[in-house]
């Protein structure tokens, strides 16, 4: 999840969720190095343990700030986490109520708790003199998780977990804009970008259609910095196009 | 989940599960009078309190097998269930950990399981001789399910789960189509019906739009009936209008 308050290039503040690694680690960086100007605050599981976060932090000590961040309650579902990881689901046969339950707390609850608990903030929207005057939330989801897109089959945690994600976002994105709130909601697909989450599957990825961390957030920066009000409650791609 | 090997009218088997009250009640009791053939299992969680079974099971003691079955592992879920219905998700401000899960629980990970468990059944797909040669999942869900049809907001756990329904029984039939299994799924919407569930909504439903059950069965069954191989993994509401 990545959310930013206007003016992040000036002065404005954006958070990123999840920034221990992977797409969203690259998100704080290229939001630290590619202006100077803008707060990032970051947040993961353990702080500790997230070496490129730290080095980030001694480069940009005053504009990065660390906060943990766990999106389950439970720590003993550190276990389950790995039985999900070791058993890929490719059958129904496979499909186990503790995994469909996991992946939805990490992948939908998660977020929409921490879109919940931010509204106050977000509610501020734009700071005036900035040429946006709205909030955005960027919620990552997956072209896995469209319906409409579902060839293959197989997933059914993670598909359905961002499914869900989605109708949340779609959700909360409807109220915002009834109660005016200045707030922008997207989802976002980053491609198959080259992370530890993508490596099991990497095998299987047509030449040149996996992705570096740096070029996809390149692409989802500008798409995040560009959008406008009626992108809200939209779901893009990398390379800009509408997912359905 | 509605669920029916062929031939269930010339002694086939069809398996309601949710069949003590509503819409899955009325489900079995048609099944039962509208024809002098075929077995009905019906499943609910505490048969002993569901007179309207019992009842049926008096007329009807050769054709209707009654099984416990609870969709939630954990019988403390109870207390949960009624705090979410003490709690309509009005905004996102109402939105709960435990009410997202549990929804989830019963409306997407139950029905899913239940065809698992009964995929091995539903393989052996039609009876020779018939004029139907496959065997039907009918999943319940629900129009707020659709992301497209969302014009509302509200109902954030609910309508999450029945997107997530409607993900997860598509991806299982994109599995049996390619396994060439002879098992068709599709998913239901059966109006606005007057139900326990519904009751407390029911105020803001046109003069008209409130359906009984009679009528809403009626009308699912007859498109369950006459489903097509080229009907798997589509969502239907009950005037036989797909839904995307
Ligand atoms: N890579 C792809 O090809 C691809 C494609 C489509 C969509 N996506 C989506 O993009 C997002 C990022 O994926 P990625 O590839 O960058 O994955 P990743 O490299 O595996 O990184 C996952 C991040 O999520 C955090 N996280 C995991 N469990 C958490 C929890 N319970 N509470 C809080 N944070 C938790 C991790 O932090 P810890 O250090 O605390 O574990 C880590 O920072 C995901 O939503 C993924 O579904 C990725
Ligand atoms: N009524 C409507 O307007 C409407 C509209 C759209 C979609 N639907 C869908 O249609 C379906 C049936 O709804 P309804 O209106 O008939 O509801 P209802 O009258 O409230 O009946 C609900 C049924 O589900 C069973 N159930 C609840 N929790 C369970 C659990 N943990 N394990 C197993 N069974 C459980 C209940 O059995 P117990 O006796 O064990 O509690 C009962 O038989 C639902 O999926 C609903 O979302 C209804």
């Amino acid at each position: 999840m990545f959310s930013s308050a206007v003016k992040q290039w000036e002065g404005g503040v954006s958070m990123v969720q999840g920034a221990s690694r992977g797409i969203c680690l690259e998100f704080v960086r290229q939001l630290l190095e590619k202006s100077d100007k803008g707060h990032v605050v970051a947040t993961c599981r353990n702080p500790n343990g997230a070496p490129g976060l730290q080095e980030l932090k001694n480069k940009f000590a005053e504009r990065l700030d660390i906060h943990q961040l766990d999106l389950t309650i439970d720590s003993t579902i550190e276990e389950a986490a790995k039985s999900v990881k070791d058993n890929t689901e490719t059958t129904l046969n496979k499909v186990q109520r503790d995994s469909l339950l996991l992946t939805y707390e990490v992948y939908a609850v998660g977020p929409i708790l921490v879109v919940k608990h931010m509204w106050p903030l977000l509610k501020v929207g734009g700071v005036t003199g900035t040429d946006r005057d709205f909030a955005i939330v960027a919620n990552m989801s997956a072209r896995v998780g469209s319906i409409g897109d579902n060839g293959l089959g197989g997933w059914h945690s993670y598909r359905a977990s961002k499914t869900a994600l989605n109708q949340l976002t779609k959700t909360v994105s409807v109220e915002f804009a009834r109660k005016k709130d200045p707030i922008v909601c997207i989802l976002l697909h980053p491609g198959t970008v080259d992370t530890d989450l993508s490596r099991p599957f990497q095998g299987n990825v047509p030449e040149g259609k996996l992705f570096t961390k740096e070029f996809s957030v390149q692409k989802l920066l500008s798409i995040i910095m560009n959008a406008k009000r009626s992108d809200n409650g939209k779901f893009f791609a990398w390379d800009g196009q509408e997912i359905p």
